[in-house]
């Protein structure tokens, strides 16, 4: 029987240690082939790049890999490159991260990694999001290695329904610190902006965006609940984003 | 009684014809307010800015306007910006369009224009994302200009469920032409991406990303269906991605 063929990618960048950590632990499971952004891509979300060219460069940061390239565009852009132009067949997992820092509840929104996953998906590919409560470039995946294995191998056993993808976020825990994995839903939470003013040398003003987050959600059946209380959370992902519920009552209105 | 203050954005850029015909549509329903990018985000997705500047310039393309901005982010950095840095009160409504173009079914997903009105709905905003079937810079806004007025005043009568913002696709028909206005689901539909490979004049490859895109939905419930019918689609969008329906199986499983 051949080996799964996996393909990796993520939104920090193809030198982040967070995807060379994925890499190890995917290099365990089946033949893997790497399609990442050659600089970070934080927060773009599912950006699409469609007014500018795309480079694509075969790289060997992993000597063991045949097959690794640095790409300049998005997440997004980096799975539709790779499942056109690189892989011979659709893979049979796509992995995105492990992402430094969280992707849990609304942050799915923003998110590169994710937005690589949920790709993934609308093209009918088994498809994990990891990422790890910890921003630092230093952050610490070895606790972490053997729960995102057992996930991996978990989807590749037993395939995901169609139109769902995985949001898998680890808090920054020792190994014998986490409690087991929780299956949730996303927590309703916002970012609350704090734009940081400030005056170029010039005299013009510009901005950055600053932020601070907010979990409006009390319920224990979400994702922060459980990376506060010390579990993995696992949310499963749709990209049928139809308010089905309100169906009803917009049919009510004159329109 | 105060007019109700309505807040204006899109992704095509403040000066493309889409956002004019939108100021000029909600000038007759409210204080209109604009925050657009100064050049186009097509594509953009809920991408944010947060490794760059943000720079916002007051403009007067609208004489009749006080408060008009471009920003040099993101349509989601708009609505960010806006809601932050220059409303002095929460808006009754956010518009984002009216987009040259489709963003019905799977370009939800990819939308600038319907990431802007996202935005706003998870600031608690009630938001329409407006798109008319036609890429063309000199599409034809007047044929719709009655039901996006009718859709508008409908929202601030009776405001929207938590969590809920509209996705409004309009067919490029003339005004006879347009048989009603249905209620939809998004279609399920992808792209089939076709990379166009070429070479630059020093030998290297790049590539640019193009695509078809595919209906694979053959319900009489979609967008797809409603917009290939003569209708325009309503389909009531959420950004609680949670897939419920997938959660009794996962937790089936070996984590």
């Amino acid at each position: 029987m051949s080996k799964p063929l996996i393909l990796i990618t993520n939104d920090d960048s193809i030198v982040a240690p967070g995807i060379r950590a994925l890499i190890e632990v995917m290099k365990e499971l089946g033949d893997v082939v790497v399609v990442a952004p050659d600089s970070p891509q934080s927060a773009m979300g599912h950006a699409i790049t469609i007014n500018n060219t795309l480079k694509l460069e075969k790289v060997h940061l992993d000597k063991e890999l045949e097959q690794e390239y640095s790409c300049s565009g998005t997440p997004v852009d980096c799975v539709k490159i790779a499942v056109n132009e690189i892989l011979k067949r659709k893979p049979d997992l796509c992995v995105s991260g492990i992402n430094h820092g969280s992707n849990s509840s609304i942050n799915v929104i923003y998110s590169g990694t994710m937005s690589a996953a949920v790709e993934a998906g609308i093209e009918g590919i088994p498809a994990i999001g990891f990422s790890l409560l910890d921003y630092s470039w230093d952050a610490d995946f070895e606790p972490i290695k053997t729960h995102v294995k057992q996930i991996a191998s978990e989807v590749l056993k037993n395939g995901l329904p169609e139109g769902v993808i995985l949001n898998v976020n680890f808090p920054k825990l020792s190994k014998e610190e986490i409690k087991g994995v929780k299956i949730c839903r996303q927590a309703k939470a916002m970012w609350q902006e704090e734009f940081d003013k400030r005056t170029n040398p010039q005299g013009k003003e510009y901005y950055w965006l600053t932020g601070k987050f907010v979990n409006l959600d009390k319920g224990t059946d979400t994702d922060e609940w459980a990376l506060e209380n010390g579990y993995i959370s696992i949310v499963p992902v749709q990209f049928d984003l139809t308010a089905h519920h309100a169906m009803q009552q917009l049919n009510s209105w004159e329109l």
